[in-house]
């Protein structure tokens, strides 16, 4: 077989208009998800395709380091809220004066509304002896591991299941409460479960919490803060958009 | 209009099989690129796209705390080859002396050979008075960052533009390379650019360095080691694949 050949079979993996299209769409009309979870469960199904696409998320080295603590038990998600809420109540007193008000009104977790959650650690050890693009950045497996979160998420829009990361929990507590030991980190504490609407807009956006910003602005040639790219500059802007054309 | 009808509506978004599949396709057919990057470039509509859908990853008080350094100018892209290939003499230094030989023969990196460099920062200082979701763990925004890396990852697989991460580089001597401030940390450094192939399995497993792990041992119930989910782990075991069946 000419080398042509060979490598067009190797490639033959192309996207058509369709198939990309549909990857863009879960990547816009992806949202962290509040306020809209309804009752109902996740297939195992499901959760298992989720799973794997978490598991073939990028790792340095090779490492894997992620595991996924499946959550179903109401009295131990109560526990989760409780900590939550201790921890909102933290946060808030750190929010500047003027934004409190705002701040009590949001809606930021959907702990006990939510069909299942899901813990997804990184175990800092797996690959002890192979630090393999890890010697000199070693938060690389921490990276990796939410990378694994990201796939997940898209995964679920694209199975018409939402996720919410919540953040606003002391991580000391949360270890405790989950029994994970000293050389684990819990990345990503995640609300799992069936939704009324993937809303058009990020919530933050809509209760005026932050605007989002000019794609433009975030562009940079060569070096930080240097100018140029004028061409990609004006194209990133034209197509900004909460949501994909074909949605 | 009866509620039914708005929240259905609302969430119309939803993906028919076809698109599903599209979405797990560029998830398990992502690879991290490093030996199959060909000489061409990329559109700037292409390269527009990509960071779009870079700029939707979800961003922890929706502070989008990226920046994206275009970087094309081969002089610069030589001096960071030239970084990358002292960090990997010192990291060679550190891996087991059994698997030297086996790291020596290892491409790791597609600098020069790619169409362009992107480095994806994060400002620390972007949403200062405004801790909403990093109170408690102000590591939330370099995992923002690292979600704006995999949406660009997978919408470049979708493109079937291919990405290399380099990891290993010297922080400070690349900031000081491209001129990172102390408050902005350099997330990640890509590789981009046309490829001959989407490699079926990655590298790293093709070169005998680590396999990959079953899902079902990764998985845990309700605490850290918890047993369990053994329907949910036969399922995951039997999807196990490289590649989506689509493909």
């Amino acid at each position: 077989m000419p080398a042509e050949s060979f490598a067009a079979e190797k490639s033959s993996c192309s996207f058509e208009k369709e198939a990309r299209e549909a990857v863009y769409r879960a990547i816009h009309t992806r949202r962290d998800v509040r306020s809209h979870f309804v009752p109902g469960s996740i297939d195992d199904a499901v959760l298992a395709r989720l799973l794997t696409a978490a598991h073939h998320a990028p790792s340095v080295g090779y490492m894997q380091p992620w595991n996924f603590i499946v959550i179903r038990d109401t009295g131990r998600r109560e526990k989760v809220r409780d900590l939550f809420l201790t921890a909102r109540g933290e946060e808030l007193s750190a929010v500047a004066t003027e934004r409190q008000a705002l701040y009590r009104k949001l809606r930021l977790e959907g702990i006990c509304e939510s069909a299942l959650n899901l813990c997804i650690t990184c175990d800092r050890t797996r690959a002890e002896g192979s630090p393999l693009g890890r010697w000199h950045n070693p938060e690389m497996d921490l990276y990796s591991t939410v990378c694994a979160v990201q796939n997940f998420w898209l995964a679920a829009r694209a199975e018409g299941v939402g996720v919410g990361w919540v953040s606003i929990l002391d991580s000391a507590a949360l270890r405790n409460l989950l029994g994970i030991p000293g050389h684990v980190v819990p990345v990503a504490y995640l609300c799992v479960g069936p939704v009324s609407e993937f809303a058009l807009k990020p919530d933050l956006e809509t209760k005026g919490w932050r605007q989002r910003l000019p794609l433009s602005s975030l562009i940079m040639s060569e070096t930080f803060g240097g100018d140029g790219e004028a061409p990609l500059k004006a194209l990133a802007d034209g197509m900004a958009a909460d949501c994909a054309p074909a949605c």
